[in-house]
């Protein structure tokens, strides 16, 4: 297998149509990332939503653009809640994607992950273990901390692309992101992130808003991926874990798609 | 209808009611604001605490200055412990506070809020397409996202204020507050503001906070616009989203009523 | 009762034990301060993790270096949630840390946290009204806020300190740790800290980090407090309570034990 790097124009191009077409994105996360979840998708021109309910979640997700699910903190009526979201998505014809934070660690979330894969996401954005452990092919890590190289986990990541026709985004110091054929590698960022809650899990929701445009899906979704390495790279000059947050939301907000290309 | 400007000697005679009786609140409001509404009103002087258990909730209520209920990610428990709370408020003869998120959009909320304002707001705080359901006027926008303007949604507003003998806050570019006879226009802010989470649902905490202080609750509810407008008119200056956030909490922790009056 | 200083060279120490052993975190947290306490643990080194599920939470204590219990947002499904946790934490020999917020003055949380006491947490960190009503001394305050200084509850922290053999942290203006026997007091931090949600609950989070560190834990849980204590004399130079957060993160990640030394 050979990683493509991605474009300055490619990464243009996805800029232009997110912040053109703005999804409305509805966000099923978990408590930790709410606010800072909705601020990325703010500051890149999306609108975030959260609704929980069972009832209101299936309603929600018919009349959104995009559904995100992240297992961070699941519960037994969260699960339920974000399973009809995900059939009510798919009966609409809206894309979803799936975050399966610390799968493979606990095992309520690695059950509910594995049957929600059956509802087939339209992407999923995870680490190494967790993308490993999805595709069945590691005991996963003990938190939300990976063990393992985005490098190492491409294999499961393709492999597990392949078996359910999904983009799978397996993330760290260099992004992989794979239809089970082409292989995209996004590179950038800085170490910094990794100290500050959060970066991870909403990357996921730009993933999930990236899925509701038009063009190919792969190149939308590296992009995603490409949003946050640029922003947390210059976010992370001069800055501690502290400042980085309203630093970072600053360079997404003033990303510049003329600039890149 | 002729709308008054609101004084700056009314606004800096709220600020110092406010910051004397720091009033005690109770939040019930969704995941996504709960550290920014805390820190809004500990910015301003109040004392923030989010209790939740439906038992704790009434008896909280009870205690507490003003209630707060927003509905944004609204649960059925969280429903039942929502309405014994604003039923022990009554009890207590504590004001309370409704925030009708996305009202009109979602069902759930939709049937709980009309049920609620059988229990008698102090005031409702809501962007034009909430104000606009809430009063049977419209079915509602898709998500948090106005569809109207504040001033399309005024009627509704002052029938609505009419109705139920509350103080009706529609917020907007420019905010119109009304006890259902007098209409007082709030203006200033920062489109900014839009691009952060949690601005509109942190006022509304202000504006619970303010239905604690004596005195008229339409100037005070409107001097707590005022007050969340003019700091965020001085926190957009040279600063995007992501740095409004402190400069925001900054602004309304120096917010000074002398240099008001 | 004599209060001993804590040396600056003990600072350095446990700050030294702290980062080199990174500890992983299993926080049951409320919901207004679950980004800060992630933020801080992030900053000082230690990894956070919010499980939050009962089956879950069990499993992930039993994984986790050390496990933190606030109360805050208590419902009932989560203290459930929190029990089988101390429980599976005490089975496996993991330290468990008790934060009591608003005990005394509401009956659930009050009730449930007596109940906790028998299941031996390692460490308590409260306000003086929090840690006398849980010593069964007073009838605690009206919310979050106390109305006791940490010098009145210090027999009622001595005495649940002996009753349980624990140790408890009373803070506020002085922090004093005790186990029973000694009394450590710790000095500085900044009255803005009582105007940003969470200083407490997040300190918290790193006196449970500080329970899985090898050498005396009164040494070490008094050191979590001077961590906090000489970050928020240092982020509040200069600022508001809004850019207090992020100089206050900045502050913890470049705490120098060296220097300290």
């Amino acid at each position: 297998m050979q990683a493509e790097p991605l474009s300055r124009a490619q990464i243009a191009h996805s800029l232009h149509l997110f912040r053109h077409h703005a999804p409305l994105v509805h966000c099923m996360t978990n408590d930790v990332v709410q606010t800072f979840t909705a601020n990325v998708l703010l500051a890149l021109g999306a609108s975030p939503a959260m609704v929980i309910d069972a009832q209101e979640a299936a309603q929600f997700s018919g009349i959104a653009d995009a559904l995100l699910i992240n297992v961070g903190t699941l519960t037994q009526p969260r699960a339920q809640a974000m399973k009809a979201a995900a059939l009510s998505a798919n009966a609409a014809g809206k894309p979803w994607t799936l975050d399966p934070v610390a799968v493979g660690a606990l095992t309520l979330r690695t059950e509910f992950c594995h049957d929600l894969l059956t509802l087939k996401p339209a992407a999923i954005r995870g680490n190494a273990s967790e993308i490993m452990a999805l595709a069945g092919m590691s005991a996963g890590g003990r938190g939300v901390d990976t063990t393992d190289t985005a490098a190492a986990a491409l294999p499961a990541a393709q492999a597990l692309a392949r078996q359910i026709n999904t983009v799978v985004a397996v993330t760290g110091e260099v992004d992989y992101i794979t239809d089970g054929q082409r292989v995209v590698a996004v590179t950038g960022g800085d170490p910094l992130m990794t100290r500050v809650v959060g970066t991870g899990c909403a990357l996921s929701a730009v993933v999930a808003a990236s899925c509701a445009l038009p063009g190919d899906r792969l190149d939308n979704v590296a992009s995603a991926c490409a949003f946050m390495k640029l922003a947390g790279g210059r976010a992370a000059v001069d800055n501690g874990p502290g400042s980085f947050v309203p630093a970072f939301l600053d360079a997404l907000y003033v990303l510049d798609g003329e600039a890149l290309a």
